[in-house]
Formats: C-alpha cells, structure tokens, sequence
C-alpha cells in the first residue's frame, strides 16, 4: 500500500475541510481525530472514495506516512496541542516535520519550535485563514517554525494555498514564532474591519434609516471599488439573507459577540510592544461590551437618547461613510503594521511586509483589493515605518478627512456607538500632531514622581527635574517608575 | 542597643521618603542599600539625627530589627525584588514578614507570596501611591499577601499613610496579589486621569488659544468644585510655573511620554478579563504615540490641517470641557471598577469596593473629592454592577451628555487628537445600547467560520447556523476558534 503524502489529526470543520483540500489538489492524507468515531463518520461521508487513510491510533498514522513524515495537527490551541506533539514525537523520528495549523500563541509557537527541534524533529506552526470555505478551497497560509522544514512542506501547503494571479497566498515568514505572530496580527486586522462594518452598518440602519436590502445594496457597490473584498461581500450576503418568514435574518440574531480568542493577543502583544493598535483595541473591547446585554437593556432605560439629527442628504452621507470606512481601514492596517514591525525588531525576523499583503489577498478573511495597495506601498520603500506615510495612503486619508470626521460627527451627535471610526480618527489626529499634550502629562509626572522630562530647547537624552513646589526631596526617580 | 521596627531596602526615592515618614511617627527604622554608599550619603544627610540605623548587609539589618522582623522592599520591580527576597530569607526567620513596597506586576505577587510562605516566612505585596511627595507626607496603601502578616504591619502600615477624615487611606485588600491589583487598577486610573487632563489642556489651548496662565486659572477654577483633585491642582501649578526667562515651563517641555509601566499591565489584564477598558487602553496608547515624535514631526507636514473652526462663547465651551471631562472620568473609574469586579470573582477576593474609593481618597495621586461618591454609590448598593447604573452617576452623566457630545464635535473638526475623551463617550453610547450592531458580527464569524449565533426570539444558550452560500459543510466549528 502506497504511503500518505501527509497526516491530518483533529476532524473538526477546518481539519476535515484541509484534507478534502489535499486530496483535491492530488495529495493522499492520513487521517486521525482522537474521538476515533469521527474518523469513521468522515471516511463513510465526506472522505468516501478519496485517497484518504483513515487511522484509529496516531501509530497507525505514522506507519501510513511516507518519510520524512509531515503531519498537520487541526486540534484546539492549547493543551491540546502540547498532548497532540508529545504523542507524535513518540511514533515519529529524527527529520519528520510537525505542523500547528491552529490558532495557537506565537509564544506557544517559540516554544514548541524549540521543544520539537530539541527532540530532533522539525517544526511548523502556521497561521491558516480563510474560514471553513477557505481550508476546502484555498487558505491562507503563513508558515514559521523550523527553517530547515519549510523545503519539506513547501509543495503541499503551497498547492493547497489560494492563488492569486498565479502566486500563492502562502509563503515561509520567519523562524521559530514568526508564522504565527503574522496571524495573530491578521486576525486582529479582521476584528478591526469586521467592527468598522457594523458601525457603518448601524449608523446606516440608526442614523439613515435604511432597510436590510438597502443596506445590503450599499454593501454591493462598496464591493466594486476600493473596498472591494471577502468581508464586504459577505456583509452583502448577510444583509440579503432572508429568514423562513420573508424578513432579514441578521435582524434577528442576537447582538453579543465572542472575543476569547486572538484579537485579545494581538491587544496584548502591541501593549507589551509599545505599540498604539488602538482601533483593533477598540474592537476587541466592543465584543466585550456587546456581551454585557442584560447589562445594556438596563442602562438604556435609564439614560436619555439623543434626538436622531440627521436632516442631509442620505447618498452623501453614504459616500462619506465609504471613505470615513476606508481612511479608518487605513488607520488600522498601519497600525498592524507597526505591531510587526517592533515585533521584527525584537525576534530578529526579517518580515517581507509586502509578501505579507500578498499571502492575504486571496484565501483568507480580510482578503481585499487594499491589500495590492500595501503590497505596492513596500515596493515603493521597503523600509516604510508607517503606512500613511506613503504617497497613496497619504493622499487617500488626506482627501477623506472631511467625509470621516463629518461621519465621526454625525455617530456622536446621534449617540450611535463608533469606537473603532472615532478611535482610528483620533489616531490620525494624534499622528499629525507635531506637539501633542504630553509635555503636560511629563511636567505631572516630575511633579509627583521626580520622573525627569526632556526639553524641546535641549538636546534629546538630556534630562531635567524641577522642585515645582519648592519641598519634597532632590533625588530623581531612578529605579521607581509609575 | 534597642531595636528598629521595621526594616527598609532601598534608597531610592520613594524608599528614603518612607524611611523619613516613619521615623516622623515615631517608628525607628533599619535601612540598607545595595550600593552602600547610599546608606552613608543618606545617614549624613536627610537620614541624620534620627531613629535610624544605617546597615550595610542585609545580615546587619536582621541584627537590627525587633522580632517577628518586618522589612519593606522598595527596589526596582522585577529581578531585583526576587533578588532581595531571597537574600532576605537567608537572613531572616520563620514568622518574619518581607513587604514588598514596590510596583509589582499582580502575578508575581501569587508567586511570591505562595514562595514566602513556603519558607514559612509571611509576604505582603503592597500598592504604595503618591508618588516623592506622598511617600514623605502620608501615601496611599494597598497590601496584600499573606492574611497573617497583616495585623503584624497594620500599625506601621496604617500610621504612616495618609489619614482621611481621621481614617487611614490604608486597609487590608486580601489574599496574595490583591492589593498590586487594586494599585495596577489605581495606576491604570491615574494613566486615564493624566490624559484626560492633557486632552482638556489641548483642546483650551489649540481650540480656544488660551494661555498658560489662563488654562491655569480654569483649572484653579475646577479644583474648587466636582473635579478637586491633586492632578488638577498640580495641573494649575504646573501651568503656572514659569522658567527662567518669565515663559510657561510647561511649553517647554517636550511632549514624549514614558508608558513602560502599570498601565500597560492593566490594558492587559483588561484583556485577559475581557473588560472593555477602553479609557485607559487609550490613555496608554495615547503615550505610546507621543513616544514617535520624530514621525509626528514627518507626518504634520504631509497632510492638510483642518481649520480651525471655533466661533462660540470661550466661556461655555470651558463650562462644556468640565462637564465632558467629569463624564469621562466617571465611565474610566466604572470601567476600572468592572475590571476588580471580574479580577475578584476569578481570583475569590472580597474586595471592598467603597473601601478601596477611601483608600484612595487620601495620599495617592488620583486622591479626589470624586472619590467620596464613589463610596457613596457602594454605601447604596453593595453589589452595584456598574458605577453608570448607580442614581448618581446616572444622573451626572445624563446631565453633561450635551457638553460632552458638543466638546467631542469640536475635537473631531478642529483635528485635536481626544483619544480618551471619544473613546469614553463611544464606550457610554455602547453601553446604553439595547441593540448592537454584534449581531451582523456573529453573522459573518457564523459565514465564514460556522460559529454558530443566538437569535433574539429563542431563548439564550441554543446556537443556530446557517449555511449562508449553500456550499460548505455542515460540520460546526466547536473545536477552532477565531
């Protein structure tokens, strides 16, 4: 019996979906889920008739391989994972590679780099985007880990990659957590353009007044242009989606979102980093809002609402609309930017930030026509330290400031929620700030805590403290810091 | 030779302040010093003439202290304080108590008090506010650690904090990292408050062109009424300390922040929590950016400034900033309460909310008048959910809605950067929403990922999918979260 190009473990949606992927694209695949009955559900469904093995034992799995054995596991991150490795590295050998697919911690991703290599063995930890629909029909995927694995993975991940324009959305980002710090980044991208959607879909349905299928026709034109992509498209779907009675469906779901996942690391990261990711903070922190519902009910009984004060002109507010989404979509892709960049700095990574556009143009979530804009922005300077100083975002943010700060106007004048609109505004404001009010906040924290400051008529690195009250003590705060 | 009564390592600032504070209330103290030419500096200098005994090891100190041996730590958080820790405990005895005075991170409290007592020594972690002047005069202090060793440095503890309406702004928190939390809560506030204050300088002085001496009446002003506080009195004073040459000082100094500290640790617990801490993630953000001075520079002169567009009355727009910025600190208070709220409830501490406002009322930098309502508004309801809910803060917020709405517009047009201001109110309009737009969130993570939602006319905890494209499997994602 001929052996199986790669092993899958863990058969839940995504898992099952990757292997019909890379059966389809000529791979054989030995399957294994630990619950041995879902193996068997999926070799007499979905897997029928396929050059798929099912394995009932991860021994098994690793007989059914070919060598150097490559095995994916689809497993919840975690744990899980750590278990899945430990049981592979007792029926693999010295040279065979080991893939995370999941959404695991690039930190877990450092250390299972290492603990896998220490046994012998190789390791992958890889960002894997596109959704259900993505691992059956092409993800994204964003693979780092053990640099002398990439060679053996190469042909499998890159055929089952979406392509676009013939270039697969797959390709080696960096060593040890790299692959996965990149996901991680992109995901709380896709927190950050998913919020910016449903503000602009509330302030359409708040503020205008407009009806599912209204919406859902705004959402069909945006799609056409600049703000041609996936999550666009799809929100046209969902707006167009009827319920078993004729009304639109989504009007019906109940409004509390889920948010444990890797828009809260990417949170966590640009704060360890330094780093002000505040539009995909804002998001993350809205999902938690969203889930204090009862909560909300109560307070909305005991606050008065603003009067609605929308008297315009509803085609002109929708194109404001467009361009406030764009120049905050801008503000955040910059900002992600930026996470990665401090993160390059500190591991060591040399990030191709413009193939990392590439990898997300096609398969994955927040696949997008903007994303060949970045692309072109690091090929116009590769060294680029922030998107909106390049010439396009530039002009593009520069010429929507009107319409975004009319739409950031009307949301707060009407008392319509827009954190992540207002938040990417405030962003902007403070980025094209050459004098920002932290002078005050130095001089506070030498008044209280003997901090130091700098000033604007010395030379940086020199540091001053002033007695501002004439008592307390003259020694500076060296080691004690607020 | 009698002996002190408490030891102190650590000469910095803030350790040299508390050595004088408590031998300024009749407590004799040990001191010691890692370079120990601070200990000869320090006994020569402010230390002479005093119940003070200079050491130059820790053995000395031993020697030096009345048993059960209390000695208080005020090294650079990290290392250093693992460092002085295990050097204490080779010195030390079982039943001593090691207290640790410094900004440590909550996590390494659990760790050190569980590694304490497992030497069968006591540890206290303990939150120390108010910066030189505090630490000298009477600060605010929030321990935590080991129950045990609390009656044995209540005294010291609680004599030389600040008093308050004859109570001392010091009281037991609870159990292990308890009271580092409560401080990283408390810093994360001042972060909030700090910025605040910055956003109102600004938008007076770039919006209105007021002078320093000006601002520094308004604030004088403030101080006076609802918004008494110490950072809005030493905000007066710094606006009204002039340099050398007769200008405002403050105009001088250069606007870059330090943030590498407790806020940063409060953004990410916020996090890990899933507390919408949107205040204070901006506030910290908000330093972040200041930090890029050399891109701000770049960047202000590549996009055009919107001009500046204010023609009302100076007067009301001064009156609006006061009530938008009062509306703003109460949501950053409540959202830092909702944080102690679900750090207690993980972690079973009883915290006493209205004791932790007194706690603060005194000694601490973000002492305030604000804070007695806060106590009020626990004294009514023991188990209030959220400081909004409460009548008072209800009714105050609702009252300033029109200021703070009016002073957000005018930001956003004039291009002032309100980060905390906009954020503060997006967070209060979120709040008081009975509908969210999550619900076309949960719908798209249902499209792409099969994540299942609620719906609004079936009751909570059954999860729908739809197969949206009419492609896919039918398989839910219960194992792969995004």
């Amino acid at each position: 019996m001929a052996k199986a190009d790669i092993g899958l473990v863990g058969l839940a949606v995504m898992g099952e979906n990757l292997v019909l992927n890379m059966e389809s694209k000529g791979f054989s695949v030995a399957v294994f889920n630990r619950t041995t009955s879902k193996v068997d559900d999926f070799m007499k469904g979905r897997g029928a008739g396929k050059k798929i093995t099912g394995c009932k034992s991860l021994a098994e799995l690793a007989a059914a391989l070919s060598k150097p054995r490559k095995a994916m596991i689809m497993v919840k991150a975690g744990q899980a994972v750590d278990d899945t490795i430990e049981q592979l590295i007792g029926v693999f050998e010295p040279g065979d590679v080991i893939i995370d697919g999941g959404n695991s911690n690039y930190q877990d991703t450092f250390r299972r780099t290492a603990y896998v290599e220490s046994k012998g063995l190789l390791f992958i930890g890889t960002g894997v985007s596109g959704g259900e629909e993505g691992a059956l029909t092409g993800p994204s995927i964003m693979p780092g880990g053990s640099a002398a694995a990439w060679p053996l993975v190469k042909p499998v991940l890159q055929k089952i990659a979406a392509q676009e324009g013939g270039v697969p959305c797959c390709d080696w980002v960096g060593e040890n957590g790299a692959g996965h710090f990149v996901k991680m980044v992109h995901n709380g991208i896709e927190y950050g353009d998913m919020q910016l959607i449903t503000e602009t879909y509330q302030l359409m349905k708040d503020v205008l007044g407009l009806s599912a299928d209204e919406m859902a026709a705004v959402f069909e034109e945006w799609n056409k242009g600049d703000l041609g992509s996936y999550l666009v498209e799809i929100t046209r779907d969902i707006l167009g989606f009827k319920d078993e009675d004729g009304s639109p469906l989504v009007e019906k779901i109940l409004d509390t979102a889920g948010q444990k996942g890797t828009g809260k690391w990417t949170g966590i990261a640009a704060l360890e980093f330094g780093v002000p990711l505040t539009l995909i903070g804002e998001a993350v922190f809205a999902r938690c809002l969203s889930a204090a519902k009862d909560e909300r009910v109560a307070a909305s009984k005991l606050f008065s609402k603003p009067a609605r004060v929308f008297t315009g002109d509803k085609k002109a507010f929708i194109a404001d609309l467009k361009d406030a989404l764009y120049a905050s979509k801008i503000v955040s892709y910059a900002q992600g930017y930026l996470l990665m960049r401090e993160a390059a700095k500190e591991y060591s990574w040399k990030l191709n930030y413009g193939g990392i556009a590439l990898m997300w143009r096609g398969g994955c979530i927040i696949r997008s026509t903007f994303l060949s804009k970045i692309k072109d922005a690091f090929d116009r300077k590769g060294d680029l330290s922030n998107l909106l100083l390049d010439p396009f975002f530039n002009k593009t943010v520069d010429k929507a400031q009107g319409a975004w700060r009319r739409v950031a106007a009307a949301a707060i004048a009407n008392g319509v929620p827009a954190p992540a609109l207002t938040s990417a505004l405030a962003y902007f404001d403070g980025f094209r700030c050459e004098r920002l009010p932290a002078n005050l906040l130095q001089a506070q924290r030498d008044y209280f805590g003997a901090h130091t400051y700098e000033r604007t008529d010395r030379k940086r690195g020199e540091f001053f403290h002033t007695n501002w009250t004439g008592h307390g003590g003259s020694t500076s705060a060296s080691t004690y810091n607020v």
